[in-house]
């Protein structure tokens, strides 16, 4: 019989959920308060709470579900075990295990959310009909997650498909977050396309638009970038060029079907995605049949999409 | 019952066969010509007699053994399919079918040969005991195989594990042989450690024994490098960075437990591998249990083990 399944995405602010059927229709979704504080021990109960309130409102029981999926900000072990997860204040503990307890042993499963997120997309996302993708999150960081089969590579030690960190900008002098120098997230996250105009400006007197603007965003980079502003179009073409080297290096690594551009900045649409694609064509002329560059469709609710799917297995 | 199995690595001088047991011990090996006259059409037949009388010698049927596998250097496909041996002078074909039905209906199994040897290394080599891991042959080009969850990762269209082909040296002007610019193969192959050598020398006036030697190789700058010669020291730091960049980025999409160093330039031993650790780790900061860098141990048998362990499943 195929049974419903829970899908949840916790991020910094809200927990998504989303009850699915297994075909992968979304039958309602909601979101909850993160309450971060005291360690963050009250998001896992949160969560339980919820989960049983929304199933009773749906007249079931939690018993009617095949099992419940689990995204969350940080790297995840094989058998659901976190060492931390900064942005929720969680130490080492094993969330799926804790949350099945609370839910009467309903089967969970979990995965670090820019994986989950990548699974969702390939599912029923802009990814559907390929097993072997990459996907690349373009948001406040550059997340990314590497689908194998039709399944997560979450890596050996829970760093797999962290595309953001790839060592790109070599002699960058300012630090990543990450404690490296040069990661692609430097370039190509939505800070990353504002830091490259403000360098790409900094560098000559040209006339531009975005002089005028005191704190640009990605989104005015790459506005001015479609109307023509040369300097914010050679910031662009800069920032895009990163993102192809990178995507081009994968490729001679895995040689996926496709990638998918997701996060804020990809809504920039085919004028960002065309781009990847003619840097990463040029930087990677041994793979003769080239991967596509696609844009994610899913939005903020890839990362419940995502769940479910790992909930179904 | 654990029959015994072969395995065949075909290149472009010789073809190298070896009949294993089930276990991994090499019961007996031996090479025959590759004869690439007339479009390689003698490849296989000789290759199917070879085998006969080798099985004959031993006094059995090829119906005791459980099957044969098969390394080819050239993109393979899931199925066995190739498009072309550049190096054996094959078009479009499916070798592994035609060797099956010139044994009997032998089962055969086939793949990449650089692959092939990154699980033959992975099974009874310097990688055993990782069931995920990326090896790296440093010849007269640089090849690549990807093993995770203990299998060759071909890639979609059998471009995965190039690591020779990653775009690393940016800006380059020089054309790599797979009509690229900036190739990891462009500074840490043979060829690549020499031409990184004389771009040293070309860069500076200071002495160096590395100035007397006409034409020198990668094992002459290797071991000026090892006595102290300060240009050939930077020479092989400059290759070892850019060989650590490009394990790094592996890292950050793959996170494997190892990399395994083979082919004719790892001879240089830990003294190259220990390099390469360094640039590795500096740019891959955010993993914080590093992967293990490692020397392969099968050298040219690398090849006829993985091509056993293929034909073993």
């Amino acid at each position: 019989m195929n049974r419903n399944v829970i899908g949840i995405d916790i991020g910094g602010t809200t927990v998504k959920l989303g009850i699915f059927e297994a075909g992968g229709t979304l039958v309602t979704k909601w979101e909850i308060p993160t309450r971060k504080a005291a360690g963050g021990k009250d998001i896992l109960p949160d969560i339980a709470a919820s989960v049983r309130q929304k199933t009773a409102e749906l007249k079931g029981a939690l018993s009617d579900y095949a099992g419940a999926g689990l995204g969350m900000p940080g790297p995840v072990l094989p058998d659901g075990h976190v060492d931390f997860c900064v942005n929720l204040g969680w130490g080492a503990m094993n969330p799926q295990e804790i949350l099945s307890g609370l839910l009467d042993g309903l089967p969970v499963k979990s995965g670090n959310d820019a994986n989950v997120a990548a699974l969702g997309e390939a599912w029923q996302g802009g990814g559907r009909g390929y097993k072997n993708l990459v996907m690349v999150t373009l948001g406040t960081g550059v997340g990314g997650g590497v689908i194998l089969d039709g399944r997560i590579w979450p890596g050996t030690r829970g760093v797999g498909g962290e595309i953001g960190h790839m060592h790109i900008l070599d002699g960058e002098t300012e630090r990543c977050n990450c404690g490296g120098y040069g990661c692609l997230e430097q370039a190509a996250s939505a800070t990353g396309f504002v830091r490259i105009a403000k360098r790409t400006l900094a560098s000559g007197t040209q006339p531009s638009a975005l002089r005028n603007i005191p704190e640009p965003t990605a989104k005015d980079v790459l506005d001015l970038a479609k109307k023509g502003d040369a300097l914010a179009l050679e910031s662009v073409e800069t920032s895009c060029r990163y993102l192809g080297w990178a995507l081009a290096s994968v490729t001679m690594v895995l040689d996926p079907e496709a990638y998918l551009i997701g996060g804020g900045v990809s809504r920039a649409g085919t004028f960002l995605t065309e781009k990847i694609r003619r840097y990463h064509d040029e930087l990677s002329p041994m793979s003769t049949k080239k991967p596509k560059i696609l844009l994610a469709t899913l939005g903020n609710d890839a990362g419940i999409y995502g769940a479910a799917k790992l909930a179904l297995g």
